[in-house]
């Protein structure tokens, strides 16, 4: 039997969109990792009739409820005595609630009033969970074989109660199938492209794995998941199948699960005791903005040259000025002549240059808005490529500053065979 | 009348926590720009029935429903023939966006296969909107005065079709009234200390103005919103307000809407005609990338060198091998030798460098994780701070990237005035 759960956030700041609801997405994935999917996320109003309405129809479609938010100490919050008005329940003082509450102010030298001690009550039908990260306590309903939990909406609050009581409660109250996720990561093609090469391979998997196609931004990944009893089996099964997928769209993969180009293609310089260096003008900063996110990047990066203006190719880089005026800024030779120039002033081992049109304006009949040069270069060759993106400003540059990682990362892949 | 909508999410990627939900604020927040309340958001599963069920109770909740998601052309993706089901519609080839698909695989030098042929077949009783940003139209359907808009999940191309299409037609077709929204942007100081400085300010507004406090990452908007029928009056009104705001918190004010400190900073450069360069270490690039995300800063903008390794500072920047070593490399005096080096070499007229340990490692008791030292310098003098930001590392280093901005910005205006 497969367990559904449901999580009702509640909180007008989503509504008017003035916060991004990262909290479900959290759950989510913790509620996953255990095996129970989530069937649906509703975000509703900080309202009486409108929080009744969604529980009442979230417990008909669902085993068990998540509810989070509108649980402070004000007035506008009414989640607390409108969940004790549905499941037929009376507010009475919690003292293990109110201890934690008073001792919670006494840490931080604030008087006990009646709006917070307003916390400590709670429906007298439930299970109170003491907030440890905050004042309102967890409440946990059952109903007709049926869980509703209801939690504060503030993200440490909620991970708190979640990890100390709810996900080890639903444990132990549901036996639960394994779930698994496996997901390879590619770059550089469609997902239209993908799925045409793995069409065959996708009819034959069996019932209990799925494959989901996720496309972003130049990347897609490529998701199994398996379920079932037996975790040690799932693996193995999911091994077999990702291994097979390998071998058909192995040329289009970087990487899997939580990887990124950045953290692999660092990795690959690391393992070799390579180092990096990047001239950068059309992407302006991106690619080493990327390449310096990841922590110990030092290890192998030593710097970039933005080459923002000409002047800077010429002067820093040391791309003859005639090169420049003869083939235009953005154009094979000079993306090599940067790669080379950088490489040598910064003495490293690889360098990635970049030369392009970002947009909007800058455009021509030959060189249209989205065309970017990007030169790979190792002590040994250097790879240059031309690409016309074609989207906006900033999807120009992104989409630039990725392909350059993964032209490097190939690069790096195909030396160390040799 | 108050209109009320609903956003449908269709996808599994959010119900597994893989990805949040961030298409769903941005909508919400363009709603209620034009006077459309947000009453729900649900995100539901990648399933017929599902998408079946959820679109009928919603039609049934609210007056217009708009739907993202599931749109792509692989077998997964239902929305488009169950949307067809639902309104009882069939699929029939739109030429118009045929021949978009078409010009966008020509770009692209894609061929055309029955898979993305089939993103041309939309429901008969729609309007469709041809999809520029990729190749899923979106479709508008009508039912007993209620909208329902169904879109692709993919941000870029919802965005897109959201301007382009939807906020139009949902003006046209509904009279709102009017809501106006001025935005005022701080940086440097606290959402508590700004609302002690305005406390009497918003007490005094009339009902139909209202102060909202919007944190973020070192920054707070101040957004007025004003309603009612005559949108002249109401601008009159926001413009007194707004003034009188700025008497009271303007030090911290550095622009307004949609302004960003990299625009900002640009346009003051621009208009004194003065060029900028960066040399940037525990940043690595996103001033850069910050600064050239705004379409023409060639103009003023001439590059950067990251000097993320030491030897960088020393060979490119010109600081002297002894500062370092002496002073170590997070140090005022390395800054200022950087924006000095910087500039002389990439012959600007102003020069931000920034030096600091972004984390998670590399902290000492002296100079914690977090500690950056920004210097801004114009050719008469250089103005040098040290921060102790202290979070993880990508907010650190984008604190000190917008914060250094913001400290160029205060150097231009300073200087114009002398």
């Amino acid at each position: 039997m497969e367990i559904k759960t449901e999580i009702i956030t509640i909180g007008d700041e989503i509504l008017i969109g003035q916060i991004v609801d990262t909290n479900s997405a959290w759950m989510a994935e913790k509620l996953n990792q255990i095996g129970i999917s989530v069937f649906q996320i509703t975000t509703i109003t900080d309202n009486r009739e409108h929080i009744m309405k969604a529980t009442e129809e979230s417990l008909n479609r669902v085993d068990i409820v998540l509810v989070t938010g509108g649980l402070g100490p004000t007035s506008d919050d009414v989640t607390k005595k409108t969940l004790a008005e549905f499941f037929d329940s009376k507010l009475i003082l919690n003292e293990e609630v109110l201890a934690s509450v008073k001792k919670r102010l006494e840490e931080r030298n604030i008087e006990l009033n009646d709006l917070i001690r307003g916390q400590a009550y709670v429906p007298d039908k439930c299970r109170a969970f003491v907030n440890e990260w905050g004042t309102a306590p967890g409440m946990w309903f059952e109903t007709n074989g049926k869980v509703l939990v209801s939690m504060p909406g503030v993200p440490t609050e909620m991970k708190g109660i979640m990890e100390k009581y709810v996900i080890p409660g639903l444990k132990h109250k549901y036996r639960l199938p394994a779930i698994l996720h496996r997901t390879l990561l590619t770059y550089g093609t469609f997902e239209a492209h993908l799925s045409g090469l793995l069409e065959d391979f996708e009819k034959a998997l069996p019932d209990n794995i799925k494959l989901a196609y996720l496309p972003s931004a130049g990347r897609v990944r490529l998701r199994l998941t398996a379920k079932g009893d037996d975790e040690k089996k799932l693996e193995l099964l999911l091994d077999k199948f990702e291994a097979e997928m390998v071998k058909r769209v192995g040329e289009y993969v970087y990487g899997k699960n939580g990887d990124t180009l950045e953290q692999i293609t660092g990795d690959l310089l690391r393992k070799k005791g390579k180092t990096l260096a990047t001239a950068e003008s059309c992407t302006g900063g991106m690619v080493s903005h990327l390449i310096t996110t990841v922590p110990g990047s030092s290890d192998y990066y030593k710097g970039s040259v933005i080459s923002y203006a000409n002047e800077v190719k010429i002067n820093v880089l040391g791309v003859p000025e005639e090169v420049i005026s003869k083939q235009g800024a953005v154009s094979r030779e000079v993306v090599e002549q940067m790669a080379a120039g950088v490489s040598n002033k910064l003495k490293t081992d690889y360098a990635i240059a970049i030369s392009g049109i970002a947009g909007p304006t800058g455009g021509t009949p030959d060189k249209p808005v989205g065309t970017v040069w990007i030169a790979v270069k190792s002590p040994e060759k250097t790879i240059t490529e031309k690409f016309i993106f074609g989207f906006t400003r900033l999807e120009n540059i992104t989409r630039a500053a990725y392909t350059s990682l993964n032209m490097l990362r190939k690069l790096l892949l195909n030396e160390s065979f040799q």
